[in-house]
């Protein structure tokens, strides 16, 4: 299968190098940082020399080489995504994508989640938002923890991690280190978004399970330290931003059906626990999705 | 989607009672106990009457009736389930059997799983070895579990249950009670069949994750009571059988792949444990998957 990625990050590198070491034929990036135009994708993606290089626009990428498949890892929100990726899809190289939103795109951009089912359909593409959170662990894996299981009344799914052990990007979209209020009021401005997805995943479990959504309901609050933290070379002084929580609701019926808790501290605990009340009723816990590998 | 059970044993019930939750139509039965033939399944199940009832045989029931998918429960043997359903899925009836070494026939009974194969394409029917154990919680749930992982080099997966807290047959097919001499040589003759189905899920994981498989190695120890333990109305004394352990390994590369561990022991904490060691390496706990359900 040949493979090629929308955007050389942080995340598009480790998705070069995880496509490189499972056998896949990766014939080219695109990236608009000056800096990696022209250079090597195996290069860029810590594997060494493959020959096939970084271009400045998708067109010039789909002018030079042949692509089954896209990998994209831009951004979290769909309407910009959706605007890098078109071009692919029209001709119908098929996405898969990072972007949170994308996910469970009805949510959000309804409008525009009918359009890419359009234009999919007509190029005979597919279109996919993937990834561990949203796209795994707090959606796609409580459903299929579900299976042993006659009839589920609420699921809650929680995930804590170290936000120390994260990389730079995703430390500072969490804030930290930040002063509380200089963070907070970034996060209301949007100009720093925290984590996105959380709708995204509680819809998804409800559609699967077949809940009927009466109300979402999300929020996002950023967390001070109380004390001096330290982890992974990391300090955070009393005050200052430690990460942040995000919570979502779903309701159904007058109850709680989906709660999904989603927890970035630095020096956190790392664990996942997801807890089905029905019949039966099962708590899974792990030791933690750790890194950037499950980003 | 019309259903119907073939075998209405413990298990055969609890299936015709979801499958009447779940909202299938439920058009018959097949058992072979006089004292269930011509009795309705809707009771038989426990949810009062519906109208149709258990025939004596799979030709008496499809002459009368029009099946989509027959559910089977009777025999933790290939050769013997498909004597009893092969009528069904020549006749382009889907079957979904609890049947463990259906899980993974080509272990077995290779040449019968070609040979269902054969006639199931003929006729357009789909024949699927389901259960939570085979079927899910040893095998294609660790599989889901190593979704974020780059890579993996074994998997452990343990399943410990509450014998006590398990049907009659169960208990019964695990020596709860007996001597252990009696019990063993019963194992060794085969008359008792003690927990079926390690290899099929070692081998399904090995199949999903390309392990190479260069050996398969299954045991089954039963257990004899070092004191008395009571649980759930039921009392094991001093030197009676509690259960049984089961384990199987795949060595692949002279290193152990995969490890599967089964404990079904009388007064015994539930759970389930799954270790996967690769890049990244992730564990998870269940607090136990419960009774009947989870067979």
């Amino acid at each position: 299968m040949r493979v090629a990625i929308l955007g050389l990050g942080d995340i598009g590198r480790l998705v070069a190098r995880c496509a490189l070491k499972r056998g896949y034929s990766v014939v080219g990036g695109v990236d608009i940082d000056p800096a990696k135009i022209g250079a090597d994708v195996g290069e860029l993606a810590g594997v060494g020399r493959i020959g096939k290089q970084v271009y400045g626009s998708l067109e010039d990428l789909m002018k030079n080489e042949d692509i089954d498949v896209l990998f994209q890892s831009t951004t979290s929100y769909l309407d910009q995504a959706y605007k890098q990726f078109k071009p692919a899809v029209e001709n119908g190289i098929s996405i898969v994508s990072t972007c949170e939103t994308l996910v469970y795109p009805y949510y959000r951009y309804p409008e525009l989640a009918a359009e890419i089912d359009r234009v999919a359909r007509h190029s005979g593409a597919a279109v996919l938002g993937a990834g561990i959170n949203p796209g795994y662990l707090l959606d796609v894996l409580p459903v299929f923890m579900t299976a042993p299981c006659i009839s589920v009344e609420s699921i809650v799914a929680v995930r804590q991690l170290d936000a120390a052990k994260r990389r730079p990007p995703f430390r500072k979209k969490v804030g930290v280190g930040m002063r509380l209020e200089e963070y907070s009021e970034k996060l209301r401005r949007g100009e720093y978004t925290g984590h996105v997805g959380m709708a995204e995943s509680a819809l998804l479990i409800a559609k699967a399970l077949r809940i009927r959504v009466d109300g979402v309901e999300e929020d996002q609050v950023p967390v001070a330290a109380d004390r001096t933290f330290e982890s992974a070379g990391i300090t955070v002084r009393p005050g200052e931003v430690r990460g942040v929580e995000s919570r979502c609701v779903v309701r159904s019926a007058g109850r709680e059906a989906v709660r999904l808790e989603f927890k970035a501290l630095v020096g956190a605990e790392e664990y996942e626990e997801v807890t089905i009340r029905g019949e039966p009723s099962i708590t899974w816990r792990s030791s933690g999705t750790p890194g950037d590998l499950g980003t």
